[in-house]
């Protein structure tokens, strides 16, 4: 090979791999388009968008009272447009639903972490951010509209849903919000009034909060 | 550039994409050798032993004794070697400890998903494992040989811990496990004893119990 193919070829690798860069960089601005960390209320809003899982607590009678967290699938409505209020889709074949028909105390928990754009930081570093909403985890009347709004935000992000199994009694769910807690930096937990996490602002792209 | 360079160069490509698809190949591999999914107790021990983080839930006497759920990093042992008990660095600052030195009524909950072994199945589907550990949140004595296990195990795992803020009185804490839920299939949560999940056996790896 001559030095002159050899540039070409070089050449021809470095596009290559600037191609990939090109496409993961894309990914990543994608991910880090998260609100300004001063704004809390938009922080929160953003979490709860863009995850699709969390932690729901309910109080264990079984386990003699214990707080029992559970991993579940969740959704606050359309992915370019979120409402807030996370829906779920339980069966009392898990003992998160029996739990809530007993006794609706409740908390959500989610994390910046697995969205990836906390980098190299460690998941517990407040600059990670973090989140509970606590409330009353409450069975959502069957045909009711809040029933067809959370049908179609959990269906939509979690499209294999639909073909759960009928027999298994599958029912909606939401959390009724009481308390937001949000550490998302150095100082402590931010707080947030039930009034700006419902009233946070949708920007230009729609799904994301500012 | 001539056929003969440009065969050479398509060949340079070739094998910079194929070194790329090995590595990836092999992290894959790595993600994948978890055990065999009717050796529940394994599986369980797999899954605290490759998460990192999860989330802690105690009762909160500030919200009305509403299980709360935190996320928090946690280590049961080096990378090759763990012990299945869950130790967590955690400030009084922060409720979860605030809370444990109240009520010790605790649980970990950990889910496979993150760990990028879940594939497209939903994080809510049984085939995804899913694990909470529930317990006795406790205070680990300073300066006691446990207190050394637990240090060893946290700061190898997540080592930016070593350096936190000394003000903060962080202490060392372990979950004393006294129940073990774990879906990893279809058919509803797999019993294990504490006796099984102690004592599963680790494979030639080392890391990985099978």
């Amino acid at each position: 090979m001559g030095i002159k193919s050899f540039v070409n070829c070089v050449y021809l690798v470095v596009l290559f791999v600037v191609f990939q860069s090109s496409v993961e960089g894309r990914l990543l601005l994608l991910k880090n388009n998260k609100p300004d960390r001063n704004n809390a209320a938009a922080t929160a809003r953003w979490l709860v968008s863009q995850n699709s899982w969390g932690v729901l607590n309910t109080i264990s009678l079984d386990l003699g009272g214990a707080p029992f967290g559970n991993v579940v699938s969740f959704s606050d409505g359309l992915p370019d447009g979120g409402s807030g209020v996370p829906y779920f889709y339980l069966t009392t074949l898990d003992p998160t639903a029996r739990n809530a028909l007993k006794d609706q105390r409740s908390s959500l928990t989610i994390s910046e972490y697995p969205l990836g754009t906390c980098g190299k930081t460690d998941p517990e570093n407040p600059s990670c951010a973090k989140m509970t909403l606590t409330g009353k985890l409450k069975v959502i009347p069957e045909k009711s509209k809040e029933a067809e709004l959370a049908k179609k935000a959990l269906f939509t992000k979690h499209p294999e849903m639909a073909g759960w199994p009928q027999n298994h009694n599958f029912q909606f769910f939401s959390l009724e919000i009481e308390d937001i807690f949000l550490i998302n930096w150095f100082g402590g937990p931010k707080p947030i009034t039930l009034d700006q996490y419902f009233h946070a602002k949708l920007n230009k792209m729609g799904a994301i909060f500012e």
